[in-house]
């Protein structure tokens, strides 16, 4: 045991979101295989603005959010053999599973049907869970991921779940070499998939309608940038993709129909960002004409979080980030509802 | 040259579209590789009626519908080598394509942005396609399959439009022994879904609304059948599925995200039929607990029309139908739109 202090900045009320308090809270009891983590970084998700306006649902109150949490190991469980204190560590967006099921034995334990988000859920022992807009999480070791000497722990943080959630997908799919790969938005999320897709050597093109991203996503490894603003966006590479990832985070601004038209046949247009509401309708037939598939995922799993710090690591693929202090989260969370951000904030501790 | 005549059951007014007058056609015009076929048998596609009832939009008129056509090869033209006179054979839902682009050069002629269908579209030389309800067919060899001598040719005439339609995405997606297999609704799509997943050696599940079907489903070799009036009807299979194909023809009717729960981690949810109208909306979230996919398709390849017929023959897969005169075509249609039929019409010539 450490003498870590759980302290953290949370909202009170979802019609003042960008409002935090900083608060004490408990986090889930010791386990044996649970470690204590002192938190240096944390990066602002969109999942976090769902949560805090209440467009997921109303969360549980005083909250801390935050699920891309970069730091260094201050106390292992008993059981705890992968980490020891000093370690350089991440921890996502979920934190604990069942262990026993289908899932958890065979390396899907992001699809446990008892898994935990690392904020706002109730943990193993009837907790809610906090997050890392915080001085420090505790995580059974299964959630938590070894940074690479050569990975900055900024860099890292939103790794943990921006970057593992399109790339989780990527690996499944298989991107590689020869590969052609479209990515749908321009954020967090897809500024991951085009720094990944590129390390992996896939040739990306990128989809935005903001004309101010373009040589953005050129300089982070896009072979071409298709602006949906302009006429006939979807002519250029049409029926010619493998996969494309859409990051679009507003249901009615995902223009199913149009991507999937930029697929080859039986491509698959994978959707990774969940927006407050469902997806636009479509007709089967709109598909037809290259038998393509749509499909969507759950964050990642371990081995796809150290297959994709691996990749970091010796790609040296860098963020594109703004760091800012943790008590300006409320402009922070501010800023990502307002697609202001380039391209993800990552708050530096200043608790401690 | 064969002295064939084309003449076929038209519908001549959408809004009287059970009502059928005997016309005479003209067929595309004759190539170096099409194939003059004598129609024995046609079945009675779900297709038919959705293009018959102006479902899919206005169609062609007078129009000769029916694409799943069977009989005897009567002509070849100069450069075909696959077939010759005498030759028992099928033609499906396409009839054309353009032989060159990317899709026709590797297997994916169904794909073939320039496709043709067999029925209500324009052929190579600018007529209007005329299907199967009728003496005889034109066909470029390409969308011409050989019938094994021990298959039946009333029992392969279903199998060119709804078989193919089943047997393309499970031979794509590669169900074999040891793949559990759903099939969503009991028609004539469905019902081929069963038939060949049992001979693949896949544990099939079958979902049905209707309880006088549960019986059939077993008989086709279904492992079980869940009726979907019952309560709690998506539990028992709850995530462990690795394909399931629906073949429910009614937008509302398709529960998206409980079918999609029935996948476990990473499954397929195919849609083969093409309702009228979009399906039902969903949120990403709903697909998230275990990152299946949706997927559609546009009939069968000819590789897979051939594969289809070679497990017929060699598992003497045998087609559920109800042979009728080709003249009371009329019963027929109005029998599908209706869900009566057990499992698939298929009318026999008496016009030659």
């Amino acid at each position: 045991m450490s003498d870590l202090k759980f302290r953290g900045y949370a909202v009170k009320d979802t019609n003042k979101w960008t409002e935090f308090d900083v608060v004490d809270f408990e986090p889930m009891g010791v386990r044996d295989d649970t470690v204590d983590i002192e938190v240096e970084f944390c990066g602002i998700c969109g999942s976090d603005v769902h949560t805090l306006t209440g467009g997921w649902g109303a969360p549980h109150l005083p909250l801390v959010s935050g699920h891309e949490i970069a730091g260094t190991v201050r106390s292992v469980g008993a059981g705890v053999k992968e980490f020891k204190q000093g370690d350089r560590v991440i921890v996502g967006a979920q934190i604990d599973a069942c262990g026993k099921c289908r899932q958890c034995q065979d390396d899907n334990e992001n699809y446990c049907p008892k898994q935990v988000d690392t904020y706002n859920a109730e943990a193993w022992d009837g907790k809610i869970t906090q997050g890392g807009y915080s001085t420090a999480v505790r995580a059974p070791q299964k959630f938590v991921f070894k940074v690479p000497d050569n990975v900055d722990l900024a860099d890292a943080a939103p790794m943990a779940c921006a970057g593992l959630t399109v790339y989780g997908p990527m690996h499944r799919f298989g991107v590689k070499k020869g590969t052609k790969m479209g990515v749908a938005g321009l954020g967090g999320l897809g500024h991951f998939a085009v720094l990944f897709g590129a390390a992996l050597g896939a040739e990306v093109v990128v989809y935005t309608h903001q004309e101010d991203k373009v040589a953005d996503a050129y300089k982070m490894g896009a072979a071409d940038v298709v602006l949906t603003s302009e006429k006939d966006w979807d002519k250029k590479h049409s029926m010619s993709l493998n996969f494309l990832i859409s990051t679009i985070d507003v249901s009615k601004a995902i223009p199913i129909p149009e991507l999937a038209s930029q697929l080859y046949v039986n491509g698959v247009l994978h959707l990774c960002a969940m927006p407050d509401d469902p997806i636009p309708p479509f007709q089967t037939q709109q598909l037809a004409a290259n038998g393509c598939s749509i499909s969507v995922n759950h964050v990642g799993s371990k081995v796809e979080a150290e297959a994709m710090l691996k990749l970091a690591s010796e790609k040296n693929v860098k963020t594109w980030k703004e760091v800012i202090p943790m008590k300006d989260v409320g402009k922070g969370v501010q800023g990502v509802k307002n697609n202001e951000v380039r391209y993800r904030y990552v708050l530096k501790q200043d608790l401690a």
